[in-house]
């Protein structure tokens, strides 16, 4: 057993969870300066780059050797190097527009890859106290206590969670998404959708969604997501068989 | 000011309180006993019932002049009595769905009318800690603190909450849904579905979402949620302007 995963994990989510209460601290209070930027889905905000610049500094300084790779770094033009080193890849505040709009599914996403794996993942929804992290071959848990994906095998008996995202901004989404609800809604148990890929994730992990798909998602979306519904039991893939790492990337 | 009122809510609170207890501690455990019974959208657990009765118990003891109107109790055949007496309005266990799954978003939900008028609303997510309260006239709050709904104005601009139930057992709401995507979503900021209609009324009050619609609703799903809306400046209403009281009783 590595114990340097513990290390890692350690500093890493001492650090989340001071991401965490900038979250909640802010959330309701951001919201009234922005609002007014309408239809800007997945923008950035000061608190976006102020947390990724806390978990990034904070890493840097006890794991000095080890890359990033941010969405608020990558999204300022810093291509992302990806190597076989270890390598944070960091979503600060996932579900953008449910902090904008003081929507609770709000979650800090960092993942850890060593040798171009994913090793690590940690998902923090700080308004809810939901910590949920994985080491590789050690299983997933929320909060300390072991957590499994369902045993649903029938769509009937499953709970969806989807996205309807950017059919404002692109129009030729909207006609997915309404393909997709028609599909779908007929057939399942009932479907959710949270405004964060790394929340529905995580409910995925914890068998609370026994499904859930989305289109033009990034690495930093389900670097975390990926381990911690492995270590649960479960399954992430892209549709075409292409494994997540390094396509994702 | 009435203190009665207060005497009310501080009994009230202190079982919501136990209630949300008991979902924290079995809404991880009960998934696996009832996820065979498919396409049942909105059964009734062991959990709900005793969760009633441990309300309506608690209550009656302190205020025994009180009327009770429960979803579960009108589930199992008891035609509501709806007098100008003061009546608690119960959802024991709202999202009784998620529940079942295991998704967060299940929610206590007590309004008390007097007069025929709501007077009082908890609505309580235990797995998030979110405690609302509202007292007529008093404004309404989220963990003791103010909250207010959103000042968005325009569907450009808002985070819409809706629901999709229901179509796998009733089938024409499947196009009624689909209509509903497709009318909004290409006109809003988001669409969110939480899966439980006291939790989207709370978003609405706390301002995260900024509005929420949702076909065949009952009273106990609306009774706490409406007058902790009214409370943080926002509106419940029935498309025909109709009143919710007693209409919907």
């Amino acid at each position: 057993m590595d114990s340097s995963l513990d290390n890692f994990m350690c500093v890493a989510l001492k650090l989340t969870e001071e991401a965490g209460k900038i979250i909640r601290e802010r959330i309701w209070e951001v919201k009234q300066d922005v609002q007014t930027k309408s239809h800007i889905h997945d923008f950035v905000t000061k608190t976006d780059q102020e947390i990724e610049k806390l978990l990034i500094t904070g890493l840097n300084s006890k794991f000095p050797s080890h890359k990033f790779i941010g969405e608020e770094t990558t999204s300022a033009g810093v291509k992302p190097e990806f190597t076989d080193d270890p390598t944070w890849i960091i979503d600060p505040v996932d579900g953008t527009l449910n902090f904008v709009h003081g929507y609770p599914n709000v979650c800090v996403s960092i993942g850890l890859t060593i040798n171009k794996e994913i090793v690590l993942g940690i998902i923090f929804v700080p308004i809810s106290f939901m910590m949920f992290t994985a080491i590789k071959g050690r299983g997933a848990f929320l909060n300390g206590k072991p957590i499994h994906v369902s045993k649903v095998s029938d769509l009937k008996d499953a709970l969806l969670s989807v996205e309807f995202s950017g059919a404002a901004t692109y129009k030729e989404r909207l006609s997915s998404h309404v393909t997709h609800l028609q599909t779908f809604l007929s057939q399942v148990h009932g479907m959710r959708s949270g405004g964060s890929a790394a929340f529905n994730l995580a409910m995925v992990a914890l068998g609370g969604a026994d499904c859930y798909f989305e289109a033009g998602i990034h690495i930093w979306d389900i670097a975390a997501g990926a381990i911690i519904i492995e270590e649960a039991g479960g399954v992430v893939l892209d549709p075409s068989g292409t494994a997540l790492i390094p396509t994702y990337v």
